[in-house]
């Protein structure tokens, strides 16, 4: 239910105000349904409190996400026309990067997954967003395209109030022990058990 | 990742073209975080795939989902104007219902939670929306405000093909018997542990 009592208020010198104001990092884990989805959720929560928001998906199926992304550039021009929300950047490692002149070399994931994670330090280096969605973003990280040591320094380190959810299964240890806010989503069941296949509108 | 085999093929005499319009019944139970969060997350794609969007708020507390509910207005909006994606509504009982002409008492939760699920019940009858948010429904049955077996003997009886995502703790058996995918949200780790308290944005 909504309003929790903190378990324990922590020595840290912080107001209650100032705490409310911490910056999240957040991991949605484990082999269940739900850890992008929970993700663009949270994100509709930043939209409305006007962080501006950046997308940035690791995976590469064209199908991927599609409903999620068609409802956030709405949200997006919801915002440019009427200043309601916030803005929103999507960023796809499947066609290619949209901030790269060309694409990049297609067969080359690794390197892909690397320029995705530059991109990322580059924006977090100047808080150019609110809110971050890195989406599959423990894959890379667990294939080692990306230097997982860098990644958990670069979100300790990262300035002001930028807000990041990372999903995917395998969230390395050391990711997890910085994240402010780690679920696991447990499968319990799942269509695909009784053999049906994903579906338009529930699935993607 | 998105394109999964399924593990059986059921001898149920359907097409996979009919198991990929089969209705889909969702539950996310579970102590942890992002089970409304990820029913919003599924909302998202059934907005874009033209699906009417009802969310019923089984719960009393303001501030609770006002970034979804904005979030969601603006897409309902945004159909409206230039007919993307689906129409919103969005009911909340912590209003007294926006169907009623007068508030209900408002101290009488179990009369509220029971006018809710009744008008659910209207809806479903004559398939008035294609994907339905039951968010926080767990606790009026878990508190035997809502009859169970009535609720799964209506979500197993309804007509046509409109989805439902039931949310929050205590799911009765009966109900995850019935649901199509569950998914248990498992808490690893929430800042109000460390003794951060919920943030706007963040938690609403």
């Amino acid at each position: 239910m909504p309003q929790g009592k903190p378990e324990t208020v922590p020595d840290d010198g912080l107001t209650t105000r100032q705490r409310r104001k911490s910056p999240v990092l957040a991991v949605h884990t484990g082999i269940g349904k739900g850890k992008s989805t929970a993700a663009f959720g949270m994100a509709l929560r930043a939209w409305n409190v006007g962080w501006p928001i950046a997308v940035f998906q690791f995976v590469k199926s064209p199908k991927w996400r599609v409903g999620e992304e068609a409802a956030f550039r709405a949200l997006g021009r919801a915002h440019d026309e009427s200043g309601a929300g916030a803005p929103v950047t999507w960023h796809k490692m499947g066609e290619g990067w949209s901030w790269l002149a060309r694409p990049g070399d297609e067969r080359d994931h690794a390197a892909e997954a690397a320029e995705g994670w530059a991109q990322v330090k580059r924006d977090l280096a100047v808080q150019r967003y609110g809110f971050y969605v890195l989406d599959e973003f423990t894959y890379p990280m667990h294939w080692g395209w990306v230097d997982t040591a860098d990644v958990v320094e670069t979100l300790r380190a990262r300035p002001g109030s930028q807000h990041v959810v990372i999903t995917g299964r395998y969230a390395a240890p050391p990711l997890l022990e910085l994240a402010d806010l780690v679920t696991e989503m447990g499968k319990v069941k799942h269509p695909m058990d009784a053999g049906r296949k994903g579906q338009a509108g529930i699935e993607w």
